[in-house]
């Protein structure tokens, strides 16, 4: 099964998701810069989901430059992982428009937490459909990264009702954290730029 | 007649329909859990939307990597069956909005009805396009879960004025239906990978 | 200059456009099947301007199937086509919220026209960009339809202010006149299929 | 790395980004021409808008014709550039309800100078990708569009604070000024057709 299908349609899924979030910042019915300051939070979270579906985009995009065919499995595991994100504006708006309450920025972490863990299992089983030769370039038991970011996601879902600004501050460095590039599978990718 | 733009414009309308769908999960105004549950049976529709519609998008996808081209009739049953899919997402907020209330769900069945009739035209029409060695590999007399799916939405739409209830659980159980895999077809696409 | 940008770009603004079309129809805050008489309008005027931008797709796709490449006159005539086609929510929104008005319902000649007008330029600039052995195939000079479709705009245009209802017969026509199929566009591409 | 995701996953955002613009004209409750009076200001910041996002979309177009590959850096610098872009239609939209008053007109500036300056990077960072014998043909200390543009946005957003229609008609002007084709890059692409 060949997988630019695949490729196009998270491509298309991806970048309505980023756009939408853009309608959530409501145009102000006045003219002065105050009449911008009740849009601030609202941007601001706005930008964290943005590099959050740009990260997302951005390892899905190296993922299946390491795929070979996509199968069942993978197929639905892709669209199990656009189904989470597409919460993210949802959640994106709910924590932009009450200033980072604590509800709204648990149902936050809940989304980024399921997000992770959905596209933990569709990298297993990229790599599960890989040869093993491939599999040698691309350590599993090496991710830890994806490992991080599920630890700090927990704590940061549990301390946003005590102090949500912790929780957001984790949000924060879990992105960073994945803005790092992951060397390993651009050095496997270099190797077999020749095919597809 | 190349295949790839069809491919790619019905992956678009699909991501889209998928997308507003969110839409329709209106941020509420307070912070509280509380707040959430009217949202609940609105995100619940959106569950089972976004299933029909993966659904479609998986089958078709399927469907169109055993086609070789693409010709007139198979070009507009294909834009028909995008017509009715993008009327899910007016049905799938009216039912959501209403809690399932009578009139909403039958809608809601006619509209997956009449998508299931659409893909059914398509599909024949592709399945005709093949040649007579590729169709003896998807013997058409045995699409039993097409036909079953029909069976199955009629009296859901007759019955969602009794009991509504029932008619839900008849399109839970027709997405879960559809999500087995279609093995004739894959093992059929397995012969001819080297293609397209 | 390589083609398929421009026509995964267009298919992406006219997918989305079809799209957010759906959005005009107001998901009814009532249950009763009496709730759904407001939306028939609006849903009637989705129906024929889905058909109109799925005729542009559709003859966009065969007139990009012929071309060979794209250069800059053709790159911004395609521009200018999808500006116009992107007015076509608008005036169709406007024209179903008002039960085909005067005003509306001239409105939405006006930007059928100037998509038209668009169109007759782009398909002229790919013609002009096609080899003199490839442009016989094309006869320009027998364009009837793209000329037949101007002539009813402006009448369809004209009458609107004193019977709306003949406008609007008139634009039902012309999408109807639009899919016959373009026979000879059809034949000359079977010619050349090996390229692309 | 491949480019053509990059590519695909661009065009799919500035697709939506200039459909989603078409939602700020909202359509009027009446039936008559001067119903159509308070969307013209809009309309025109969408014209405007509309034809920004397209000289992006060319030049973005251009230049990847010319890029080889993708690295880390390119992918991060077009995300980045993105962004910026998705701010438009909330600049528009802000601008165009307040028709052109001081402070929407500054932040529509501020967001095209932005891109201007992210596009600039991107553009550095492919023709930094390229080989040496590739540069030689995109002179880049002879960009001098962009910083003509970057130049002229400058007072624009001064200016707009005392005379908001100087500060527009600069906005115009730097548009008519992209819309100058950069024989240059043509001229460089004509002669590596045969490639990607």
């Amino acid at each position: 099964m060949k997988k630019y299908r695949l490729e196009a349609f998270s491509d298309g899924v991806i970048a309505i998701l980023i756009t939408i979030m853009v309608l959530n910042m409501e145009v102000p019915s006045g003219v002065g810069a105050d009449k911008l300051l009740p849009v601030i939070p609202v941007f601001l979270t706005y930008v964290l989901s943005f590099i959050y579906l740009a990260i997302y985009w951005s390892n899905h995009h190296h993922l299946f430059q390491a795929a070979i065919g996509v199968n069942r499995p993978i197929l639905w595991a892709n669209l199990n992982l656009l189904f989470w994100l597409s919460l993210i504006p949802f959640a994106t708006g709910w924590m932009g428009e009450n200033h980072f309450a604590p509800g709204p920025a648990a149902l936050y972490g809940m989304v980024l937490l399921l997000s992770a863990i959905s596209y933990w299992i569709l990298r297993q089983l990229v790599l599960a459909s890989l040869t093993s030769q491939a599999r040698l370039l691309h350590p599993i038991g090496r991710n830890w990264k994806g490992w991080l970011a599920t630890v700090l996601y927990l704590p940061a879902i549990a301390l946003s009702f005590l102090w949500e600004w912790v929780s957001l501050a984790l949000y924060v460095l879990t992105a960073l954290l994945w803005l790092i590039p992951d060397r390993r599978l651009e050095l496997a990718l270099a190797d077999r730029e020749a095919g597809c």
